[in-house]
């Protein structure tokens, strides 16, 4: 087996693992709806392992991580369960999100649907894939659009920036979803199954891996604020087909400059 | 064969003739993001054919049947799919939906999940089932509480309410979820993976079978404003665990008092 396999089958296997838990210890991490389990800390361990042996010049930024900062060597931002809250609810909507970077810049992802068995991997300039099978985002414009709605749930300085966004985005596309796992919200995006994404706040493991799928599908992925994506922290995210990525970037900018602004027209300021 | 192992061998049958529908014909209904397909047409003639041959006494309400109006008498209240969009859209998360009411009451109803193969059914006082497994709603409180984000998505005068609502509930709750279909997300409830949906207008296919499902698995349902579930003709509609109910009704009307009064502090009352 080459490296490219060994690392899709660790993957998978750690997808194997996080399935057989049954009795999990949820703890909270402090902030609103952030919990972490016993199978996170357990599927990080796994993968981190796992990766460290077959890439030894690798470094690791991981959600349940403490200090990790990204490098500019060969770097993995891992999410061992994105969905945290869907796991330990038995919804069936957790994914496994494995990031590559080089010179801090997404190099290769995998994301891991255990539930149905489904491997999404991608590579800078080679396309994206679910089991070999080549994804294409939609061709739907914003105005038809399905948006994945992103909550920034445990950030309550921004859930008037996320009701406010909620309130002016919805007269304008066809609806609203929401899974509660970012990474599998990414594949969707991908495969054409919805058209955008966006949240105020996202960690670089919820993104790193699926905003690679979603450009490597024909898509188009921002910092809503600041332009090109980072990921050495938290940034608010936009990913979308081309058809409906400028318009909706356009709408999300306007919003925030509402927000910020605290017009009398709109929803409450933000507090500081 | 009884008349209730028939009644589901037709919805099992109209679930396999809608995963048949490969090359869909999509029209608008006239109202924001509101669509019908053939398939929606020759599910719904299916079923009300089936039905009419076994209970020649009943009358017909049906989301695609025009001037359905309800009667006292043993009532079939319809949605041939429940999440139009997501059909067409091939995102696998649409449900037939089917109820009985007699005097206006609910009294029988299926839902059944086509991609999943699961058929939901409840009789009033006699509980909910998955596929013969008895339901329960979860015990989590409406603090913790995942809660389905319905968006009234065709109304566009009520998108400021859902905005609102989104903005007041969000820090008071887990987080919200949104499959985009009502009848689906009521299953979920039954089940325990969720705690409750709001949505501020709904019609009686959509919710009919759904609601007696969540009550006889230990939930609460109600008309937000009104209280008593009603099955006329649309209503805003909350159902929830018993743990939940009590906090997001009150919550709720919080939210609708204040997008009536359209206070200052608030996001734009209603333009009428």
């Amino acid at each position: 087996m080459n490296i490219e396999q060994r690392t899709e089958e660790l993957i998978r296997a750690a997808g194997e693992r996080m399935l057989g838990y049954h009795q999990l210890e949820v703890t909270s991490k402090g902030r609103h709806g952030d919990y972490v389990t016993q199978a996170d800390r357990a599927v990080q361990e796994m993968l981190m392992e796992g990766l460290a042996g077959l890439y030894p010049e690798a470094s690791f930024m991981a959600e349940e991580k403490e200090n990790a900062s990204l490098t500019d060597g060969p770097a993995f931002i891992i999410d061992p369960i994105d969905g945290t809250t869907n796991f330990f609810r038995f919804r069936e909507a957790s994914v496994i999100s494995v990031g590559l970077t080089v010179g801090k810049k997404a190099r290769e992802g995998w994301i891991y649907h255990p539930y149905r068995r489904q491997m999404y991997h991608a590579v800078r300039g080679q396309g994206a894939f679910r089991d070999g099978e080549r994804l294409r985002v939609s061709q739907v414009p914003a105005e038809n659009a399905l948006v994945y709605l992103g909550t920034a749930s445990y950030y309550e300085e921004l859930m008037s920036l996320t009701g406010l966004s909620a309130l002016r985005l919805l007269p304008r596309i066809a609806d609203f979803r929401r899974t509660g796992s970012c990474a599998l919200e990414l594949c969707d995006i991908a495969e054409g199954k919805a058209e955008a994404l966006f949240e105020w706040r996202l960690s670089p493991w919820d993104y790193c891996a699926g905003t690679l799928l979603v450009e490597e599908a024909g898509g188009r992925c921002a910092d809503i604020l600041r332009g090109e994506v980072t990921f050495s922290g938290p940034i608010p995210l936009l990913a979308a087909n081309g058809a409906s990525f400028e318009k909706l970037l356009q709408w999300l900018r306007q919003v925030h400059e509402e927000w910020r602004s605290g017009e009398e027209t709109g929803c409450p300021a933000r507090q500081d």
